[in-house]
């Protein structure tokens, strides 16, 4: 942890004090140095990155210790996709100002789910700005030489797997935001509660890398909704898919409003943030995914199945008709 | 690249139009995945990460080429100090929105600058911010297993050691922004200019890394000025040095100006954004260093030596009485 152009006035020791603690891998060197050093005995190091900002990718009022676990996960969740164990992260915090009350709970939060997912602080960079919060992680994982697991390896008659269920955090954002969800659930403190969890809070699905590896011919996270992901994905392997609809795993909050016809289904398909894994799985190795899967206790469900062309792919509903979505994605733009 | 939450605008379009030719590594995937991958043959992965906002670090009518060259290099410098050679970066760059007109130059310059270095552009993030540009970069080097060089490693005996010239860039902060030292060269604009760019544009001493790694104790990058610098890894060590300060390498321009008594001598050694290196080099393994830097064509002065100690270090004139620094850093907050 660097803290160039840093103040003599406390704000680099502030710093310091909460996030030493984090750095319990030997290759941190305590945050003490200009770099980290991470081993690599043969292995290939994954690495992704994943900005978010204030009023962009969270609410100014989201809590620390929520904010220091979503940017974290949805790193960790990339990790995951490509068949990787996590192996640490670096931390660039563009903050107004160095503020106990906001920096203790972060570091501790970022502190427990870095041990947790077994991910340490490695390094970073601690700027000012005089523009909104922005918390930027650059996760690293290892895998064996040549086995990241990649967008474009979907075939023609694999499987469509997600795990999870999908949809929630984008009704979450919505009760958050005080919009038609919120009111919806007016009755239903426990199912706001529930959604807005899910939008603040995603759960990566490391325990499922090596099933992913093993199994996946292509993976990504859902980060962007469900439709347009996995129109992403269909494009960079060149093929299309063939969703059905009423197979796409819900949360009972979730599959309670759309019973109720509070919310469409299309909101739950095309809603960001879920953080949730989509892999395709060929017909042979499917079982040996579900089996493998529910070893590491997390569920899987078939929605559907990849297969040949090139236009985005089909959500059909129960009588086999095609769902018009009118977009295929949360845009923050 | 993955532009998480991208809109359908052609912004994506527009990015990816940009920065994919950067993406020469097979490890990018030509950054249509959402990680990258990098290949480590029994080496260590150094890590260093860096952040640049826009009225902290830059000023914001700074030009997208200069300010492509400066992220990348301030993180290249890092990883000179390190002993490593570059391997590769992420860039995250958080954006108000993606104007052709800057993407265009930015992207170009920083491929001139990751070919000319050997450091590929192997994935980020684009996001969106209502605040100030920022463009945070995390870099990767390669070195032999347990061969970084750490701050932590001079020695009561070793010389301190800096490469190129010290204060150039603080003295080309203060032309740009028309301050006391723009107004003491009216009639010097090959001097402005030369100051000015050595502010924009810092020359990482990536050729010196090899000479680093065979003969450093200890090394570190001068980012916030000599002083604060060396006061830094003089703590990590647990010595202190004595500085000769007519030994310290200024360029004419500079030195013209303490000639002139436009400047003290102080302003040069707290100034900061130098990204030359500063090196703690055995007595013994003084001359090798000096011969292999030449052949490295990098130039390197020795202005003092490290003794034992902790008190903060000295800064001796040509009649040996120590100096008075009212500041030892360079601080941006």
């Amino acid at each position: 942890m660097t803290e160039r152009h840093g103040n003599p006035s406390g704000e680099d020791s502030l710093i310091a004090r909460y996030f030493k603690p984090l750095a319990s891998d030997p290759g941190a060197f305590g945050l003490d140095d200009d770099a980290a050093a991470l081993r690599a005995a043969g292995e290939d190091i994954v690495v992704t990155t994943d900005a978010i900002v204030e009023g962009v990718h969270f609410l100014p009022d989201d809590p620390p210790d929520t904010l220091a676990r979503k940017a974290l996960r949805v790193n960790l969740s990339d990790i995951a996709a490509k068949g990787a164990m996590p192996a640490g992260f670096v931390l660039t915090l563009a903050l107004r100002g160095a503020e106990e009350a906001w920096l203790k709970p972060f570091a501790r939060a970022l502190g427990e789910d870095a041990a947790h997912f077994g991910c340490p602080l490695l390094g970073g960079d601690t700027v000012s700005t005089p523009g909104p919060l922005m918390i930027s992680i650059t996760a690293f994982g290892r895998l064996p030489q040549g086995k990241m697991v990649h967008r474009a390896g979907a075939r023609a008659g694999d499987r469509v797997f997600v795990t999870g269920t999908i949809g929630d955090a984008a009704l979450g954002l919505d009760v958050l935001r005080g919009g038609p969800v919120e009111a919806a659930l007016a009755d239903d403190p426990a199912g706001r509660d529930f959604l807005a969890a899910r939008y603040r809070v995603p759960q990566p699905r490391n325990a499922l890398a090596n099933a992913v590896r093993s199994h996946a011919g292509a993976a990504m996270d859902v980060s962007d909704g469900l439709a347009g992901d996995l129109a992403k994905l269909c494009a960079a392997s060149g093929v299309t898919a063939v969703i059905n609809v009423p197979s796409i795993p819900l949360s009972p909050a979730a599959a309670g409003l759309v019973a109720r016809k509070a919310i469409g289904v299309e909101t739950l398909i095309a809603g960001g943030d879920d953080y949730e894994l989509l892999c395709a799985v060929p017909g042979d190795r499917a079982d040996a995914f579900v089996r493998e899967a529910r070893r590491a206790k997390v569920a899987v469900t078939a929605i559907g199945g990849f297969i040949a062309g090139l236009s985005p792919p089909s959500f059909l509903d129960g009588q086999g008709r095609e769902l018009a979505l009118k977009r295929l994605s949360y845009s923050h733009f």
